[in-house]
């Protein structure tokens, strides 16, 4: 079977292996991936950015696949059926501990950017019927993250304001669950172009952050001076603190990334004062995937897909992260239905 | 003033008479009390089937007011304002205790059928902006009663089922606020037009319990034999049975009423081998009231009106609630703007 | 390997039986089943009285065991650790679900009356290295069972009453665990001589129901008519009504047992006024048996035995599950060290 | 009636002053206080370090009172009850909102280190009466803060490991409350006399953090390289980086003081990958403050006081909060008993 194998730094180190067929265990489900997406997680990786993982390594974390064989003991899935694999395949439930989070896929552990994949029947989750291949290859990453932020994580209720910035992939599925969920969404964007196009996403309050950089302020006058209830932060570095001056006290801060830089200056008086909760998320765990594709099949929710690509055009997929006008979620086919 | 007081048993008992103005303290706000809104418990209280009060009594708990004067002390409102006075006023925030319930407007308390009200700033909350005075009337018992069972109480998600039972404002508030938070909803009920009634509100599913009494294997069906999530419960009696068989394992069911009796039979070791939450709830919280309102404004919810009576029709008001066809609140224009 | 078989209905049927030795899968553990203690499930399932599992059925869930051996990809586990195998296997962590409840040692899955079992590597917890073989086995199923019930379920915390009733396993534990945790504790007894024994384990007030069998009265004079803030039920019935009455407003009553009969009547409109949660609880996760070694740990808690028994005896100690003079755990001696 | 004002900026600019005696409003209780301590706080005001308040002002949050006259409407209390003031006195139950943290005893609001004070029957909260006077005034600042940060903010469990910092007076109840709860104490201090101190008030395993800067290590060593459950960070500054080490994959870190720097770097990969909840916290609740004393009650807990002091002495007690074996609370006898 074909799979796509980083075997040094760099893109240009991508390359198509043949490799042995997978069997699975008995608890074990042999998956034939159709589609699979792309994280910055990916990219980074590949560029040497993120981790150091033993090569050859495949990357990908995020897919759809088909069972099409199952070892003697499997009893929650039969051939046939489309699920996901869950992208931190030990952790199943509950909090996470520190053997749950250990195991990724995609690095340490084989990725999805492959023909066929084995994975226990304990890490993986029925797709939503309704979605298309490409659509629930889009979900595991950035869409579990963003369910997991504003649901276990920041408990959100409808009639809430919730902070999303920019317009990465776990931004938008938050803006999309926060409305899906009846809540209120600030979107903050240095482009005038996305900020238009999340607004048609249900995006109710909108600030350019290249006119605005006090971004908190708006969100404050916003909110007539209380605050935001939750902000989910991708960005981190100096934007941190921003993060923190918009949430209301008692409000919720998720902090997801760091776009903007990996570390962050506390302004301890103000934070103290205020009560905030600071949360911080790395993994996903099966059962917030499977509340998630609860919530889609209930809400009709579409994942936003910038760009679909085939499995040779890997590398131009990879680049595509890059690009300046990059909206949604990057979609390789590997092995596409007839 | 012009007041409305319960002298005796039975609506026959309930008489206008004139009562001094009253006069706030330094925390106190003086309300106009422009459209009230009737809920069950004041019907029972005249019928003497609910309670021992002392007599007269002026009923009433739901209502809109205007402040039309405040004590020196008072700070969070104006003359002016439009305010819902809260029906459980000791109940200010987090979980209640038995001193914060003892105290309900319209017995022991004096209730919102009268002209002006007296009540301590700690006691009201802003209406929502965006809703008449009648709408806004008919919040506090009922709506607030739903928003903490689905919220607080079962920390609903987008995506999860909930069943609704009957027609009763609790139940039409439960399953509106479910549709806003992204749940799906499950509703029941004896009449067939009533059902067709409540999937305009956005019920998904439709039981006729009538045809089918034992409603909750259609739950189950419709759950794919999971079960909901989430189920409130307003009948009780044997009926609350039929509830906890329709729950999921680790399902949350909320009892608010008893209108198939008041007593109810629980079968302990299916109970016990499936998990559950039985969550029982009484009395309403200013904090709940205010999240409630904040999800009104963000969902555009407007409450559903059965009819409007005047002051002097209270009587024909109160009679309504015992209608067949009854759907919504029955809300009474006390001192309308002009 | 020698192994106790359920081959009938009745403690007569119960046979020695020679069986193969089992292997452990690629995750597997083999383990030397040291001590078991049994539960009354057990003597339920041999008496016919619960649930109808297929025979011959190795019955027991509680044990102390040695890795003999693991899996070529275990990573928990080495050879020579003592462990506690879990009794709801399926359960990992976070909160249960129909699939992950259905499994249990001795009924339907083998048990651990017999000299070596097999499980997953994540179907078993460290031991607590201060307990002796029989202390240690006698924590899974009515230990985990106290710890759930007022950790995640009553989130108990320092300084709140906690009502244990009679002097089964399950009470005892809750009593300890209420202490460790600075709680306070009421404890009821139908027998004075267990009252004495309760008080030695830290119980402060006594109630011997014989004398007041109203004695959720005593409860709430004890808590200054406040009521108590948990109730572990393990009786139901007729007794439910009491807990419920024992319980302050806003308090927990956990349903673990039905001794005193498999019904129980709800009075719903005093229980709406007191915004009660009812919370039932079968199985256990592993998350939570860690858990409880760590308290143990901390609070060098001992389990209470009864009585410790040869395997030859096992039929004895079956019987000495209905002496009205239990009190502990009865212990089976399976394979201990030489 | 005596008071002590601050009428500039520095100890010596606090003058004891005549003022007219109070009355209560009717909801009001007036005390006589009789005794109280003093917290970091009030010094940093005294020092012009800490708010702008106008002057002059009566310092002082924490203190034991009797109640000698309560307003008509008064239902909690009654004249000859021992009470403490609650020092953040709107703020009643549930989450803060802005509006409940804005007054504070001591400033913005007036203090109790005067003879008399008035306060509404929601601001108080009955003395433990196992207390004497002085320990008992010795609660309502770090020891409910201490409380709030195990309890509501941690979610503490037996069995779990809770870094205390330093022996500042949040810190000693801290870990007196940790140990009440089950839980075990890593104590870090620069003096190793202090450790000494607060291994007799049971901390588990002590750090010189004079001699092992790089406490956190000892941390992860401690726990088997799991990291600590809780970590009750009083230090911020450079120090937070520290506790964010120390604390296990889902563990809480609270932060409730800066004194090593009111500024902190976060370094975000690191925190991301761990998820940890970080959580601020100021102001404290009545209700949180009563449930305290029932732990206190409950498990014999008794403050720590450093030093007692006449109330002529007060500028004695107030420098004594700097010196370097300073131990526990300070207090100061307003009007003791006769």
């Amino acid at each position: 079977m074909k799979t796509l194998q980083l075997t040094g730094i760099g893109l240009e180190s991508l390359r198509f292996a043949d490799a042995p067929e997978p069997r699975p265990g008995p608890r074990g489900l042999l998956l034939r991936i159709r589609s699979a997406s792309l994280n910055f997680r990916d990219l980074a990786i590949a560029r040497g950015e993120y981790g150091s993982f033993a090569r050859p390594l495949v990357l990908g974390s995020d897919a759809l696949a088909e069972v099409i064989a199952i070892g003697p003991e499997v009893s929650r899935f039969t051939p046939g059926d489309r699920v996901c694999p869950t992208d931190t395949p030990d952790w199943i439930s509950g909090p996470p501990d520190e053997a749950s989070l250990r195991r990724r896929l995609g690095g340490p552990a084989p990725g999805v950017l492959q023909e066929l994949l084995c994975v226990q029947e304990s890490e993986a989750v029925r797709a939503p019927a309704a979605l298309s291949d490409d659509e629930a290859a889009s979900l595991s990453g950035a869409g579990v993250t963003a369910w997991q932020a504003l649901n276990p994580l920041a408990s959100l209720r409808a009639g809430q304001f919730v902070v999303v910035q920019g317009t990465g992939a776990v931004s938008l599925f938050t803006l999309q669950l926060a409305r899906l969920a009846g809540a209120r969404v600030i979107a903050t964007s240095r482009s005038r172009a996305k900020l238009e196009r999340v607004r048609t996403l249900g995006a109710e309050h909108l600030i350019d952050s290249a006119q605005t950089p006090e971004w908190q302020r708006e969100v404050l006058r916003i909110t007539d001076g209380r605050g935001a209830d939750v902000v989910v932060d991708v960005l981190g570095g100096a934007e941190l603190a921003r993060s923190i001056a918009a949430a209301r006290v008692g409000g919720t801060i998720v902090v997801l990334g760091f776009l903007a830089g990996p570390s962050a200056q506390l302004a301890l008086p103000a934070a103290i004062t205020r009560c905030l909760k600071i949360v911080t998320s790395g993994g996903r765990s099966r059962e917030n995937f499977q509340d998630f594709v609860r919530a889609i099949e209930a809400g009709a929710l579409r994942p936003v897909i910038d760009s679909v690509h085939g499995f040779a055009d890997a590398q131009t997929a990879f680049a595509r992260l890059g690009a300046p006008d990059l909206f949604g979620k990057v979609v390789i086919r590997i092995a596409p239905r007839g």
